[in-house]
């Protein structure tokens, strides 16, 4: 059999994965980790509302959401002081930022990005053929003059920013982001990726300005909100731009259950502030494990510490190879010099006690393997 | 302002949603519809194992779902002996269905299906530039023969056919559907959409056959395990077709809830015998109803009924907003001749005390009318 007739572009693709899931290591392992403390979730859950509806939601399952998210996106934007047409919902960021590289790029496309930027970013922009121009970061930052030269050179319509930083935990200050966004050339889109914001500190997200066809925002209820599993996610755009992804978008995609979730998370306005105390006392622990071990932690404004091992990738991969094999799963950068660094997301107290129980033994096996 | 470079694809598609939902409508008369029997939806809900499993997993959505679905690809593996590899699973059918669309389709591509098939499939079709090929129904039926025909005439890599039909509900014999298997051209792959198969007569579906990469089947949990708003489905097939999904696919876009409620539905083997049996005598009252006032109810083997209201397209119009506007919410097939039908789902005995209560008023309205 000759088997299916593919496209040429996806005949090319390789079958892949942006991520390795932890259950898969762990069935690789035949073992749970102890601590799950990799994938930048939020271990401090969904808000206890949210909760609750999306536990009342389950017997309702059999009904289709609604597919134009018409109660979230009104609550949405009435917080966010914008219109409701201002507002694109979908399965998440990853699936959003699938349907904007669906809706921007073909094959040959020049697209601009950070070298060690976003996986996921990059797996959708080359699954429709795009060709990305990867800039380095600059001192751990995300850099906005690499990118806008870029983009200038390249002449690309699509440019991807991160605003906190993953996988560096680093932000720029507002400033430094309009500046980024009111030098973005004609006819290009800035995706400002602003999934970790709500941990920042205040004042690093520039005001929303929906009259502006050149950028857009995309939030998530997967990380300050503790919903990762519930995919749901969204972007804050000029109205022709949120209503473009309707050509295209997956339109009953969104959970119902995630639906009643994220609505009820954003009238609980207490749960974001808690996460955020807990989050800032798990990075400050996170720092001074990684210290007592002779590491040293980056500055972050999200759930997540980049711990700089100080030595080449091949430490760093030493050390998070000891860790996952202790059990505890954590990731790292994938590119250089970003590298030299693995990443720790914030965890409960009982995560990092058993992050500080294994680090050291793990440092030690490795220096006197050398 | 210039705005967004779309692809010349993407800019040329419309706007649109394959479907508008109920909510869209009932936000539209400022008033809930007191019967939800238009979207084949589930009235009777999921396995109470499975609305316990989803209730259960809230709390735990901070964590993403595995993005291999391990555990639940491996109970339906078990269920249908297949391999695990035989099975992709995705956020419901529609997703799946634009994943290969996306696969196979590229701007000019011939598909071939029927005339007023699922209009999903067609948005995703036309929405990677496709070409549509419709051939007509046959008696309310789909035609296998007219189908195989039209593929070799356009030589189309993609054929749709759905076993048993939406909207008619009409269904064919299994050695039907194998023939029509077996005679799909060499190059060519058949989507067999049996979204309904659990409510249909044993012995409509042919038996499995994964070595042959000419066929996917697609199965849903949105019908019989009543969990549409959750997403979630799968297909069977070749191991190197299901494998090509990976190139594309959102790894991590299955809600975590939906894995737990899809897997535990599996496990509660007493749950779609239950709702065969309330669909089954649902039919029977909805056809009832439709001979009370004159019209015919054509045999299904779905949890809908098509009801032939017996003139043409415009009176059948008039029928659907009659119901609609006595807050019955039905929908109706797109294309003559099968639009001279209106669509009802399942319902309760209370929703059907509904329609059975408006319908005869909605009648007179109409002949007063002529």
């Amino acid at each position: 059999m000759s088997g299916p007739r593919y496209t040429p572009l996806v005949e090319g693709l390789p079958s892949t994965v942006p991520f390795v899931g932890p259950e898969t290591q762990e069935r690789g392992m035949g073992k749970p980790f102890r601590a799950r403390i990799g994938a930048n979730e939020n271990v401090f859950g969904p808000s206890p509302a949210a909760v609750a509806a999306m536990a009342d939601a389950a017997a309702g399952i059999w009904q289709y959401g609604d597919p134009e998210n018409h109660d979230l996106k009104h609550r949405l934007a009435d917080g966010l002081g914008v219109q409701p047409e201002n507002i694109v919902i979908g399965e998440g960021i990853d699936a959003l930022l699938g349907y904007l590289a669906r809706m921007l790029v073909s094959p040959g496309t020049p697209v601009v990005t950070s070298l060690g930027a976003y996986p996921t970013f990059n797996f959708h922009v080359s699954g429709f053929g795009g060709v990305l121009h990867a800039v380095p970061y600059k001192g751990d930052h995300e850099d906005p003059d690499a990118l806008i030269a870029k983009a200038e050179e390249t002449g690309a319509p699509l440019i991807y920013f991160a605003n906190p930083d993953n996988p560096m935990g680093t932000w720029h200050s507002a400033e430094t982001v309009q500046s980024l966004i009111d030098r973005v050339p004609e006819a290009s889109l800035l995706i400002l990726d602003e999934a970790y914001v709500e941990f920042a500190p205040e004042g690093i997200a520039p005001p929303l300005d929906v009259s502006n066809d050149r950028v857009i925002r995309f939030r998530t209820f997967s990380k300050a909100y503790g919903m990762a599993g519930a995919r749901i996610g969204y972007g804050i755009a000029e109205a022709g731009l949120a209503d473009a992804f309707n050509k295209i978008r997956n339109h009953f995609g969104v959970n119902r259950i995630a639906q009643a979730g994220a609505l009820a998370s954003l009238n609980d306005r207490d749960h974001v502030p808690r996460v955020r105390d807990q989050v800032a006392k798990s990075r400050e622990r996170i720092g001074r494990i990684a210290r007592d071990n002779g590491f040293e932690a980056l500055d972050s404004a999200t759930n997540f510490v980049a711990i700089d091992c100080g030595r080449d990738d091949a430490y760093a991969k030493a050390v998070l190879a000891g860790l996952v094999a202790a059990g505890v799963f954590v990731r790292m950068p994938g590119v250089a010099p970003q590298n030299r660094c693995i990443r720790v997301s914030a965890g409960t107290d009982a995560d990092l006690d058993v992050l500080a129980e294994a680090l050291p033994g793990v440092v030690r096996a490795i220096d006197a393997d050398r």
